[in-house]
């Protein structure tokens, strides 16, 4: 799905920005970016924003007119970090994905970006069906032109993307958790070293018992800290013989 | 809630993400910075790539350790669009949202970036309590610095600001969490103990050293549990007089 969704750039200023945008897009998992009328593409800055980006840059499609570059489009999506009025729905960068998923057939998706000062034009505007709005400071609300493409993005890439939230964790068995019957035999430990340094007896048992218990299940211990702490114990009852 | 928020650069390579990150943090209505050892800052470049939000560069404080940066913080969490093996609980931008809104009394809170090239190092990844990773696309993670600031102010930005203020929970004084300082003071207790008792000469330092802060940073400990610890530790002490 994620290769539905075309970012479209409008008139963009700052060669960097480009650069930006297109590496912004590779690390969410999208290629198809579209200029339009960019005020200096190719250049220099912009590879070298772009890191190892530059295959985005390289099949980047390049526009005289926005409309030419939505054409084979079946929703466009305006954006902006302002609120005005417009004459499209305006909706959350997550409320769109909502919508973009309740409505499968509408794609290819072009999501339409203005030009950095001055942002979406009118005609611009009313050519999309929806509008995005990323929430910002109401009292400063000058979101970079790049940033607001790594925000579609990512939530394009949470919605859209096949892969797994997130990746298994490799874990060594050292570092597995503990069972709960080796956490009892690590308090047992515990109180029987508080009670041979003596610490034990001045103090209220029952309510060191209720926060040790605690503290270790909050922590959720592997077996290396256990074999740690385990191990300090005993040469603290070695040394309280 | 946002002021609670603070955004820990380690050892960043380029200003231009300095002053990229100032102006991510304040579209987002974020605005606390603070930097360990840039390479270059204050720099033109920053203040060029920040724009507007060269208050927010001015007032960023710059330290020399992450320890000392996150000392007044009580919860730690670091980031990466990496994957690899990492020793706390590895999170999502939304669910860390969820984690802190079930933990109100955990503020500040320090959000830690690694440098561009390589991330966090391992000593900086042992001090956090929550591991954040952006999904990114697993063919090329590589996303920019200031991008992932400002992906995690954007998840902040729409956790926290438009929310009420959160319901005033009435937690003890001894039931509050500590804060990284405190947490550093009995690691050190934890460290002469073991120094005293034997048990830290005959094992491999470092590992132990590690997994320490580790197990305790993933505790989340409040004042009346380390009170315990500390009252036990200094028991031990007497003991190995």
């Amino acid at each position: 799905m994620l290769e539905n969704f075309k970012f479209v750039l409008s008139h963009t200023t700052h060669p960097g920005n480009i650069g930006a945008s297109a590496r912004a897009l590779k690390v969410m998992g999208l290629s198809q970016l579209a200029l339009v009328n960019p005020s200096n593409f190719p250049s220099a800055q912009a590879t070298e924003r772009a890191s190892r980006a530059d295959d985005i840059l390289a099949s980047a499609q390049v526009f005289v007119t926005v409309e030419e570059a939505v054409a084979d489009c079946r929703l466009v999506v305006g954006t902006s970090a302002r609120t005005r009025t417009l004459p499209s729905q305006l909706v959350t960068p997550r409320e769109l994905v909502e919508l973009i998923l309740q409505q499968p057939a509408r794609v290819p998706v072009a999501i339409l970006f203005g030009t950095e000062n001055s942002g979406l034009t009118n005609d611009e505007l009313h050519m999309c069906n929806y509008h995005v709005c990323i929430p910002t400071n109401p009292e400063y609300s000058s979101l970079n032109l790049a940033s607001a493409v790594q925000l579609i993005a990512y939530e394009l890439r949470l919605g859209f993307a096949q892969t797994p939230e997130l990746p298994e964790q490799r874990i060594l068995d050292n570092e597995q958790p503990i069972s709960r019957e080796q956490l009892s035999g690590l308090l047992e430990h515990f109180d029987e070293a508080m009670r041979k340094t003596g610490y034990l007896k001045q103090n209220h048992e029952k309510q060191i018992d209720i926060r040790m218990n605690r503290l270790f299940s909050k922590a959720n211990l592997t077996h290396s800290e256990m074999n740690i702490l385990r191990g300090f114990l005993r040469s603290v009852l070695y040394r309280c013989q």
